[in-house]
């Protein structure tokens, strides 16, 4: 690095955001060809939309990442790394040496997407369309919780417009009235393989996005003047704002810009000293840009609170979902908690917690991808959401929760109406592969209480779980199992038959414990002793407790799920026990043929996952 | 039923459609109560529409569901069903009996939502915001591969409209250009819990539907004579058509109609009984609208053919991505067979099927959601669809690839860019969790090859399989293992080194496979044999080798696979060992850590999948 560092802090000159865009462009290339992979044509598209931002619009304390008064800056568009990590080395946060030697190398921070091992990032992109829909929580909790006038800037790309979530974040951005986000649309025309739908008919992106009820802003992306003035004047509107960019893919290289063929390219080493000449060589301006004002106020923090469960006397008929509602409000007394629902809030009991707490619910109506999306946006800024609707169709959310996994995000997610339990609607409407899905997310953890009291508890549990968190629920009320006494924790397991006599031991969760308990009663009357599990954590799994009846009852194990045979209950005791730290013989009973509609019983037994399956599957492991 | 039958058979006069329209009103009432369960409401606010539809626009012999000059009907607002079931006894093709004591039975056909086993349904509905984007396929296969004048015709609901996959599916209806596409908005502002985001703000819907390049037309949805005028003239213009309709939920029944409160909730018998008499009674019209002219075009039937597919020298490196694209180009010799892609074609290598085949190509850009259901849409006109994007982001479309289950619909996908072999990247765009969400989606099939040879013979057997069926391909290229007459088969698996003397067993899939043969190299030198399992096949998995293994090496068994512990590899070999049938002590080397960028080589070494580690795991076993 030849040039000495220049500084400016505070609102920068015209002239300084010139030289920065032009260095974060230089960056974005050195960075990228040093890495040997990397975007820096999509990076140089918007480096000079991102210098006015940094230098003059976005206020932030690089000092102090943890102030919640500062502004958020999130790239949708999360390929663009190199100019993102090109502008952590302008305002001073990473040195040059960091940006060339760490940038997608193993075991370092700068990694090809941006993630939030960087204190400065808030939430994992590089799937598109994502980075919109999270800001789009950030936002709510801006306005609505923070009370704070924090703004939320996210730089997106003209490709990831053909996602719908894209059109879920601006239909909630203008049904929430957020005038805290601003969206910048990077137009540079070219996609990953070639052009993008749209081109470059800015118009069509404004009037969809003005349709959806977002005031939009045409400029020319590379016009310093332009870009300054629609920054200011949508920092002014009282409602979300997209400016939508004419840019130019590699802009400032003319061997390449606008050029087809060097998406996601960097540029070899001969082209990339040519582009850095091209651009006037390498620089070392830091600028710092705006600050959040001191004065500016900042959210109090949370006194601590006694949560009240509800309690349920035993016996009583309770469905899950509706005790999941009542202890979700319980936990609620807590003021960071929040809850979001999909339109189905009287279906999963979400409705408890709104009413009990109209002010940190949020309806997100159907759109699951903005819901989950929405409580990442919410967990950035350390609340504890909680959403909610039908196991089946958090599946319409599977990458959205994969990412948010990828995020460090704290999430709570439950999913009501699990399964060919439900009954008469029918195989759309069941959760089948709910159990397989979060448990294949990294981190997760996953639920399946089969009473009230246990639901309740483990309602209680998530508001301080870490990462993803999952609690299926049931549509059917059944019996209350424990008393209000009985503890429950993520990893536990609850053996509710067991004596010396056991020869075989049969494993249930939800609904299916009903079934063994059932089938154990069975079995009694001919003299067979059976071990009873309740494995309401299937991930983490009791594996103690799994060894030993295992032990006890010479491998015999029956497991019954309403869920497919993949990736479920049957699969948790198989990673537990497959190691050979206990004998195995297990009968897995599962749902294997698609259910129609009927009733749960009949439904139960069509899938032979009913009292009389498991009584048939125990003997049979005995004879 | 009281009245006589009388017939309309042919366009109907507006007067029969008004005492249709009664008539689907009252059914609705009378299938829906006689269950006990059902939407009534739902499907009383679009019988007006249906009736209009159906008496004098719908295309369709009820006789002859496959014939493929029908006009296609879909559902998207899927709990209508007892509208459309009250139709399938309109036109004659279910009795009064049925449709009062089938609906949402056990064992019935007339399921809560419906599904294929009808033989005039296309598609399962129920999950919303998937009929239009089915439909989108539907209409690409009418207008580009049959070249045949059907139009389809799709009931959308309001509140689906807040599904990011309609705005995918107006947008690639415009893309398309798609002439033959007329969805009808059943807008009666109630939602599942309350009023919709736009309640009956009609202009809104018609500004972003129209910005989306859809033609709109807003119409009262009771007015029959608008209906019917708004129907001829969507049908007269030459791109997609959405009509937007005004209407009541519930109409038709005072005590109820406009009221919130009703959602999916049949009638309890007395106010059926009232409803009815308010309705003029049971009717029993039989109305059977237009049929397709016999000398409209039907699509000739297409010749065998016989594919050649490319071959490769052992040892030579190739990607299985990219055999998996040359593959498809050759098995594209059948004029059956499509692909579509999500912009990323050059990557997942399908654009070698774009170049041999460009007419049975469709480019989906970035809407992952609208590509899973341009297939299951192309498949109901029985094309040979193939969809293929990164693996990671086939999680954007789980909800719709489950849907296609409960649709019986015959789609292949394929995900490249698997696991933390990719390198640089990051996690963003690293699949871990794919081979466990599609093995749990019903009757699905799950590959994984690992070499060029293996990865062309499974493509061409994809193009025959039943269900769903996934391919998992490798980004980097690896050896070819297989000489060119190697036969694979799903459900099947090789034993590439196997000795009477070995006492431990490696399974690989894909690139741990790789590892696995180091290993077992590695172990050689030691004096220990090691038997190596390529389990390309991991739904349905090759159980017989798999005990036969367990068997001659005492149970020992080490499994590596790039991909979360949770129900890939791993699982599908618990499930085949865990019932006792072999001895079994399994090592389990999955990733356990959320990965950074890095080399690939890096990165299995970081996630413990690497040959090192696998040899270290037989070790652990033997000692």
């Amino acid at each position: 690095m030849a040039s000495p560092v220049s500084e400016a802090v505070g609102v920068a000159d015209l002239e300084t955001v010139r030289e920065l865009a032009r260095q974060l462009r230089v960056d974005s290339i050195r960075s990228s060809t040093s890495a040997g992979s990397g975007h820096p044509t999509s990076s140089m598209s918007a480096a000079d939309l991102l210098a006015v931002l940094v230098g003059r619009h976005l206020r932030y304390d690089w000092d102090n990442p943890a102030d919640p008064a500062n502004d958020h800056l999130i790239f949708s568009k999360g390929h663009a790394s190199p100019l993102l990590y090109s502008v952590y080395k302008a305002v001073g946060v990473i040195t040059d040496e960091e940006l060339m030697t760490g940038y997608r190398r193993f075991g370092q921070r700068l990694q090809g997407h941006p993630t939030p091992v960087l204190p400065w990032v808030d939430v994992a992109t590089g799937s598109l369309g994502q980075g919109l829909p999270d800001a789009v929580g950030v936002g709510i909790a801006g306005k609505y919780l923070d009370k704070s006038p924090y703004r939320v800037w996210v730089l997106c790309g003209d490709s990831e417009m053909a996602e719908g979530s894209m059109w879920e974040a601006f239909d909630k951005a203008s049904v929430y009235e957020l005038s805290n986000l601003i969206a910048i649309i990077d137009v540079n025309r070219l996609g990953q393989r070639g052009p993008t739908e749209l081109g470059w008919d800015l118009a069509t992106y404004a009037q969809r996005i003005s349709a959806f009820g977002v005031k939009t802003i045409e400029i020319d992306g590379h016009d310093i003047d332009a870009i300054d003035a629609a920054l200011t004047e949508a920092d002014g509107y009282n409602g979300p704002v997209a400016i939508i960019a004419r840019t130019i893919k590699g802009d400032g290289f003319s061997e390449i810009a606008d050029h087809e063929g060097w998406h996601g390219k960097p540029l070899p080493a001969d082209m990339a000293e040519r582009a850095i000449a091209e651009l006037g060589g390498e620089r070392n301006l830091r600028v710092r840009g705006p600050v959040p004002s001191p004065s500016l106020p900042r959210p109090a923090a949370l006194a601590d609170v006694r949560i009240t469960l509800p309690t349920w006397e035993i016996g009583t008929k309770v469905a899950t979902r509706k005790a999941y509602g009542e202890a979700l409000a319980a936990v609620g007394a807590r003021g960071d908690v929040v809850a979001l629902d999909a339109e189905v809030s009287n279906s999963t009991y979400s409705d408890d917690f709104k009413k009990a707490h109209p002010e940190r619910f949020f309806e997100m109506f159907i759109a699951e991808q903005q819901m989950v999306a929405a409580a990442v946006g919410l967990q950035v800024r350390g609340y504890v959401p909680f959403a909610s609707t039908f196991a089946a169709f958090l599946s319409r959310a599977y990458d959205f929760i994969r990412m948010a996994a990828v995020s460090h995000a704290d999430i709570r997610l439950s999913g009501s109406h699990a399964g060919v339990e439900i009954g008469a609607d029918g195989p759309s409407q069941m959760a089948l592969e709910d159990l397989a899905m979060i448990r294949a997310v990294g981190g997760s953890t996953v639920l399946y209480p089969s009473d009230a009291t246990s639901t309740a508890k483990l309602v209680a549990a998530m508001a301080d779980l870490d990462g993803v968190s999952y609690m299926r629920t049931t549509r059917g009320a059944y019996p209350v199992l424990y008393g209000p006494d009985e503890e429950f924790a993520p990893g536990g397991s609850k053996v509710l038959r067991s004596s010396d006599a056991d020869v075989v031991t049969l494993i249930g969760a939800g609904v299916t414990l009903y079934q063994a308990l059932a089938a154990a009663d069975t079995l009694a009357a001919d003299g067979i002793t059976a071990r009873v599990i309740d494995l309401y954590s299937i991930k983490p799994v009791d594996k103690a407790t799994l060894i030993e009846a295992a032990n006890a009852t010479a491998g015999r194990i029956v497991v019954a799920e309403d869920h497919w045979p993949q990736g479920g209950v049957g699969s948790a005791v198989l990673e537990a026990l497959g190691d050979g730290s206990a004998p195995l013989r297990l009968r897995h009973l599962a749902v294997r043929e698609l259910p129609g509609s009927g009733t749960s019983e009949e439904l139960l037994d069509f899938a032979g996952i009913s009292a009389k399956h498991i009584a048939e599957a125990a003997r049979a492991l005995l004879a």
